[in-house]
């Protein structure tokens, strides 16, 4: 491992590889990336924001980062699948967590949000984050997509294209709605994967309406992965692309500690597919939400939320290093 | 959603939509239904028959309607697949739970569960169930094919077609083999899926031998799920038909909690493709058996065994729809 | 049991009694009280406010009132203790949960909720909630005080006297400053009891600024339980006094399911020697709050709560009968 | 340790001190005694009854025996408190669990239960049982008093003497009414601690009606332990005294795992100071009931009670010394 | 079942069929065989290995025979896909545990292992072993292999072919690298399948290098079941096989119970499809490691791991009838 | 809060005071205190030894830093009982874990902590530090004791001076011996609390041989908290005192997450009173041990441990200013 992603021990003041270190040791940072100092320097930063003020149902996933942070000490430095090795061609540092300073408020708390990803878009630095709920995708956005709209590949059991809910118009069921009337994404260059559950009656689908493509479980079952690649790579092309990853988009027996689960979705195995799958696209950031660590007292829901991040991590940072050159 | 499936508010005296409220407001009923104040005027029933009194290894599907209330309210009012809203096609009552006044003895019981299906059959209400043990269907059967037996779709680890055990004939293994002979179900009418796990050896297979078709494991990961359903099809045809899953037919991963679970089941999207796939069938009821909530502390049983309920309130109030007609 | 607290039978259309069924039979309500079907005729109103929005740590209050309607079925009809029969005494309803349809809002929950008070106080039914985080006993201040301020009997870790936090006047840690405020609450006739934890350096205590008793948890430890009770009627005397249960002022033995716990509190055999002793006190009603059954999988933070609320419901319907005189 | 209760090695055909062994290996016997191989020459039995068919809310007694022989690893050879050393005195065996052939019907399970007990009476063997819910000590007392009847000390938050429930009269809430009646157990040297929970109104107290002396939770609480002790050597005198132990007498905080827990009971260090209080009564067996471990994700409802079995023992071993001089 | 497999009842001294009796009832052995008395005329020895001094990420496999001895009573008599009833065709034990008597060095509690394995082998037992964690294999292959390196069919997550890690070459990362040094395994008859999970940069892949067949899970979902299996053949041959499965090997929502989880792994359909694909092969041993119950309170990692030991078994015990004639 | 306890934001470059954030933000450190970069300037270090390889019965201690981490955050600044405020007395820092870079061997890893010990000796750095199982505390005592034996007030089910099991004289019950042996500790000036749980016959008791005062639960009982406290102040005096607190010597029910728990041990508020009765020793150090965060699901073991710990933080921040001076 290359020294800039050593850390540096406390008592003999020398750097050394974390990963050389038992995994229950230390205190827990993403992948045991070294915790940041300042903001420079940075080429992939990973970022827990604990919010959930928008969740509908359950709530929890305000401890996502941290449990997230706790079960990625499981994760090594390279894949096997792609030979990435993200820490030999990427400086990563752990960021900690977005300070929300009004919480109780969605739109001020999304204003702490946004402020902190434009501080990150400023110094050219990578996002790969932890939410959270949903809603946090949406204030990341209107920082990454200043320069025009940019698509998505999005895992989720629902769209999260409703509008509003019990008074808001930013809870976790409508960020990608809000962003598309923003400007912020680009429906063309915008895929959905994984949708199912029951709908309302009555309720038009914003999504398909405004030009999604949306993979129901259905089509998914027909599709399989490499179907579903295909389609993923025709709709994003070569445009500056954002990963999603709602961890209810996995079936539940796969993420049980999630808000609001639902019967019926993908397996590990064909999300790790998928993700792999999805390198060499023109990748700017992601995120993995929604992980509620109290909800799932085996530990499996974070712990394949960190796996995900680090396969994600793995064809960002080759996104990054090649934007770099 | 039309006024007769709405619920009256306390305070205003006004009906409002259920589907309307956050999914953790309220007292849990099955799918946020009304509750019924008499029988009159019901399309279909939802009914909870907490008894475990048949079971042979680990009790608590006593508390299955309970906790299949509790998770229901995840539910929303129209399948994606099918398009069909039940809650528009029928007029849908949550029951609340047959009171089963000699609980000790299960004969006894039964006799109190037969009783009350009567009171639903004579009021041509299709009953949708949920349990209790499996031991509960054999008295829905007295009740519901007074008029010559009926087929079944049968969704089990285990064929349920044992002899009597530790004294009692009317145990959660041997409901199917009562009915056969009792004439209430036709063997050549009744297809079971997801059977496995070891066998005793020596004992002869009732269902084979009465002339059931049995789907064992094996046999469904070679016929896959299109195939299962031309199996299905080809044996219920057009006679009535009951839908009985046991939720110890799914892979423990997706139903831990449960009274006998059997390693190596079907998988939810399986289930969930199978259940959409009996449209336009003749169906006249169905339950969700075995539930344990209590022996699961990620509450993904419930949620599943909610999520096939209203897969089958979808089929079902299509197939009662019609046959009103 | 008189028949205007009894329970129709579906089947039957005839009143039953609800303790002679079991007690997982049958929808959840509290206590397995007739769920309302107006306001009118109604003595004590038994009332669940789902609302979290006011958390600062461990949100899940919201699942309070489910959790406690399912774990009250272990109630029954009289205390041993006092002789009381509230059943008796009382036309106690279920009266369902308050509907918040702003909900993420702190402001306009609250609103919400005293709107709900509002109504049940001009039907003259006495409240007995539950919570829902510690924030909605504010808004219910504001419906009960409208005649001049009331005095509190107050078991918490807390004060709950807090000022403004993360943007916010009205979360959880503050609605008792509020009351104070705004002359709903005599701070002279407030006694808080249980009050632990460490604090903030350099931050006063409002409680005792105000005039409020604060029994901190080394004092209870000298008083003992008969101790207390002779400060509780020395405060409150005979002015219209309301008790609020947060149950973190109980033990996290006792109370794991609990938002913000805090070592070292009550036990519940004195919470109710307490609760039992404040009978004859003017009593205008109480609430159980901070319930997050999610987060206790043993369940007996709920039982608990139920047994807190059933005492309390002894104690109220006595007073309630004789304000009726 | 003596030979007499060592364990035999499969490999080297040697005996050795199971203590001298990890505790968390071995097949589990409770508290690492020999297994049994024949009934002859035992001078006390530890006895699993793995039936809970006679519980009213939440089974799950009948896998007790199970979680306690687990926990039981963690008992050592000799109580601090008295020195005694019960592995020194008595020739101490796992009997396994009573075979319950027909085990769907409460009559049939005691006879079988009885049947068994009376085979142990033959033999002069003290029995030490898990339950297995309440109901099973009726027919253990049917064996062991078949000389007149005996007195009791019954730690409980019920008292288990109400009447007939739901058809049977031999449920979990019944065993000592029917042992009076049956003139197996002496009212007047019996007594009941711990008793707790809210009652039905209306309902007589059969305890207090036929002359148990019954000392509620409140009166505990003023009594103490010393106190309790008093009334306990004054009851039961030095008449034959069996020792019946509900782990629902401790406050749920300690016993979570059982089927009807109530708020407010005995603490772990209240029960083994009147355990060990007991010593020198003439013992005739006792048992501890009710454990239900999958209720409990914790394990200490089953470390609880083997902890209180093992106390237990120690008074009967020297009781039984003491009879065979 | 032949009478050498049954037990003796303790009250009559008369043999019965323990699976005659209710899976809850008597002291829990593996898949309820009859314990050992002695090693004399044993076919196929069932053993538990509670070590887990080699793990090096999260402990608790040292309860590994106990979960699977509980979770074993739910298996039957014979397998429906084969035909096979192991109990017919072999005299089956439960040898209980290895007593580890120095079990703070891993290289002292290997060597205990051994001398275990040594005594087995000279009887001419067959062992199927329940871990314990991986490190245990090593000594066991070393009493095995004494006649010259045999063949495995290894499923795992990783390949357990590292090198030595804080200071071990023995911990739970390495059994493999040995026995193939020390001419233990013979590489080329080794096949490893399921490996995934990220890996060290810089580290090269022993078991590559040193001609193991490794299909890692992406080549695992191109073959197939049937594409494995025929793998699987070729490569071991008619040679002596040994089966290691190490339950990490499972996908996490299948096992969550064990030390070192990795996302994306194998389906018990697939694991049971596989496990009955190897009959025929010349079988000398088996086992299941890596079993942490402690860590998944569900309870379906020691079920999954109890049914793997199942099918293990039928083919386990069709290998030695053959070896035998 | 001074400015030398205040955290760095990685945006910002400013200070901020941790307390000011929600709990639930930023990485996990003790009691949110900064993580050293150096050693430099630090007066009191927080710091996890994650080493369970001394265990007997229930590892996972190894995630006691980490679970103590996490809960820790819910604590404040200031005792309300002796109004100390730790961080306005002391810079404190979380100086991360032990590195122990053999962790197989008990030896190797006890002389990775002496060094680590002795370096913070070096710097005059108080420890207090979070196990792992009692065997660190040997190795601490070593680095501690350099100038002569000192004192020690323990609070524990154990006594922790037993010989050596399994081959090892460094397993977690013998720390204490060993340190009398080697005389780093003076047994004079050492008190034991809350000591229970059976005994082995026949094995005289080291910590009474040598002259350590014991206070067995019963005693406790007896003296109560002030009596216990001046046999503390009496044994210890003015000498250098240590505190080690084993959460075994809580109640199970305070503390199920631990490797050896024994029922009727010390409450919480017994246990704070103890803590903070301790004010004004000449303390020098002190540990919470066996804290294993896995084996609970309700999280209170470390809760109550991170509370035991800022309690402690309390009056070692007082001694170390008062030393200072």
């Amino acid at each position: 491992m290359p020294e800039s992603n050593m850390k540096k021990d406390v008592i003999s003041g020398e750097f050394y590889d974390p990963q050389k270190r038992p995994r229950f040791n230390e205190i827990a940072s993403f992948m045991r990336a070294p915790v940041a100092e300042s903001l420079d320097d940075v080429d992939i930063g990973l970022i827990g924001v604990p919010f959930d003020g928008g969740t509908s149902f359950r709530p929890g996933a305000r401890f996502g980062p941290r449990g997230v942070r706790q079960q990625s000490c499981l994760m090594r430095t390279k894949s096997h699948f792609s030979d990435i090795a993200p820490f030999e061609l990427s400086k990563v540092r752990d960021l900690g967590d977005v300070f929300i300073d009004r919480m109780y408020n969605i739109e001020d708390a999304h204003a702490c949000i946004e402020r902190y990803y434009q501080e990150i878009g400023a110094r050219n630095i990578m996002p790969l984050t932890v939410g959270g709920d949903h809603s946090i995708t949406y204030p990341i956005f209107k920082a990454l997509a200043k320069d025009g709209p940019i698509g998505m590949v999005h895992f989720d059991a629902h769209t999260d294209t409703w509008d509003s809910l019990y008074g808001s118009k930013f809870f976790h069921g409508a960020p990608f709605r809000r962003a598309v009337e923003d400007g912020l994404l680009d429906p063309h260059c915008t895929i959905q994967i994984g949708i199912r559950g029951s709908e309302h009656s009555g309720t038009p689908n914003f999504s398909l309406e405004c030009g999604m493509r949306v993979i129901f479980i259905d089509e998914f079952d027909e599709l399989g992965v490499e179907g579903v690649l295909k389609e993923i790579k025709r709709v994003v092309g070569d445009g500056k692309t954002y990963i999603s990853f709602d961890v209810d988009g996995l079936d539940p027996a796969y993420a049980p500690g999630t808000g609001t689960p639902e019967a019926g979705g993908i397996t590990m195995r064909e999300a790790l597919r998928m993700i792999r799958g999805m390198r060499g696209l023109n990748l700017i950031g992601g995120d993995v939400v929604e992980v509620a660590p109290e909800l799932d007292p085996s530990g499996i829901t974070a712990l394949n939320a960190a796996t995900l991040m680090f396969e994600m991590l793995c064809i960002l940072s080759e996104a990054r290093s090649k934007q770099a050159r």
